[in-house]
């Protein structure tokens, strides 16, 4: 505990691996690891594949370590949960700031876990704020309700478009347009990111936001490093805007009501399945398999001899 | 019921909203419908955004109306939870079936709904199943974990890539090697696909499935009805395969496995929300926020609550 709150990378790790796989201990860990927490911000940084998004961060995290601020980021990993990820790539990022230890990148695989990722996310998360990071960022890829709710997390969600990515970008501007605080057009030298920023514009002429931000955008070009201050300075500018009105602790209380109902959903799992046997389940599933069985009825009979007990 | 299984698509249209939605019966009316399942054949079809799913859907569905087989088509919408999502995508490509009925489509937008996108959508599935529907098809955005539960559902796993999607593809790839049971290379006369099809080579020559299936590489111009015909019988040739050792039924088995653990899920969250009026949450999570309160004790009070009740 000490040594991790006094920043020790190897103490770090190992409390997030803890976290992470559901070690012994875990719970009690993040128990006593909270009343740390509070400290850092957290920048959720999302988009297509393609998009840029860890150049970006690299970038960014370069930016704050001049400024002095202590950096902690999680690549969460669209890698299959069957493989279960054999992640080389914060390996190979980490070469690049290797004598930094102010920077600490830790990737996510999606294994499936009980938790769910965006849970345990949040947990890492809460291990990296507890260590004492100025900011955590966290960068996800893609659209799917998974990293919605991963980005939920963060007190500030960028979200980054590249230009030409085909028609589907339209439909998922849509979808994003409520969860972005600022929007990047990175590689924004590629023809069409006029038309990009075109787009947004006209998205946020349909619709207003509660808290009536209306999201900067910022044109990037992260491979060279162009773009990052002006990034930076939105970042900072939305910093400003949630002091008013005490919106980011709105925000906040929102985000928990969420996590305290994922968190709660993975206890009573976790209890449940402590009633049904491996082997059970097998059984089951092949039952329901063979249409011997409906899984509607078994899951309702499991669930009330629950709560009979 | 028996208009349902009639196939008469205004009864389905009701069935499958009171499913989505959660509306009163909604279990009742999946436990009578499993027995009338098992018929269909589900295909996944999971691609990046811009890869060009639906016209590669709308192709295949064409396809299979010639060979007089009934289609229903859930297309997954990543649209923000926030907005719920108003979709209009699935009347625009009604249009084009409007006077065959052999053709259904649904979009499913991800509410945030308690049963979470891959629950909902497998309970959508079994609806159009029990209604005759020979072939389902379900595709979705993406490459999140969300994603890759849902094409967990299918029978048939088809990914769809296309030339020019920048450095991530490779990551992608390596993620959905073996969720794919054919690869389809869309957009194939664009500048790169034979590169997309040597990468595509060379992660396969890494890896070999645990069922030896080596997915074939089919190339398509969605738009142009280019390769339609050779992907059908990519996927005709995989079904044959599935007959063989009985491998649909393993497979069956397995999702099975995943997906009574998932209906657990939601039903024990459903039990606990009963215990936590949305007052409650709201005050939890305001005190966890304000740090207050460590929201990890304050869920494990809960579940001990609920045990010894």
């Amino acid at each position: 505990m000490e040594r991790l709150r006094a920043g020790d990378p190897r103490a770090l790790a190992r409390a997030i691996s803890t976290v992470e796989n559901r070690a012994p201990g875990w719970a009690d860990l993040l128990k006593s690891l909270f009343a740390h927490t509070g400290h850092a911000r957290i920048l959720g940084l999302t988009g297509a594949p393609g998009a840029g998004k860890s150049t970006l961060v690299d970038q960014l995290a370069k930016h704050y370590r001049k400024e002095n601020r202590s950096v902690g980021i999680i690549a969460v990993d669209p890698t299959s949960p069957y493989t279960g990820g054999a992640i080389l790539g914060d390996r190979i990022r980490m070469q690049d700031h290797f004598s930094d230890p102010g920077i600490y990148i830790r990737s996510m695989a999606t294994r499936g876990s009980l938790g769910g990722l965006s849970r345990t996310t949040a947990d890492v998360a809460t291990v990296l704020d507890a260590s004492g990071r100025d900011l955590i960022m966290i960068e996800t890829v893609g659209v799917g309700q998974d990293e919605v709710d991963i980005v939920r997390l963060a007190d500030i969600t960028v979200v980054i478009l590249v230009p030409g990515m085909g028609d589907d970008v339209q439909t998922i501007k849509a979808g994003i347009m409520e969860i972005a605080d600022i929007f990047v057009i990175n590689k924004s030298d590629r023809e069409g990111a006029e038309r990009v920023e075109r787009e947004i514009r006209a998205l946020q002429s349909l619709a207003v936001r509660s808290d009536h931000w209306t999201p900067p955008i910022v044109k990037t070009v992260a491979s060279e490093g162009v773009g990052t201050e002006d990034l930076a300075k939105a970042i900072a500018g939305y910093e400003v805007y949630l002091q008013k009105d005490n919106l980011a602790l709105k925000r906040s209380v929102e985000n928990w009501q969420q996590r305290i109902v994922e968190m709660l959903r993975e206890a009573m799992l976790e209890q449940a399945r402590e009633h049904i046997s491996d082997g059970n389940l097998k059984k089951y599933a092949a039952e329901v398999a063979e249409h011997k069985r409906d899984p509607y009825s078994l899951v309702e009979g499991i669930v009330d001899k629950l709560g009979k007990r």
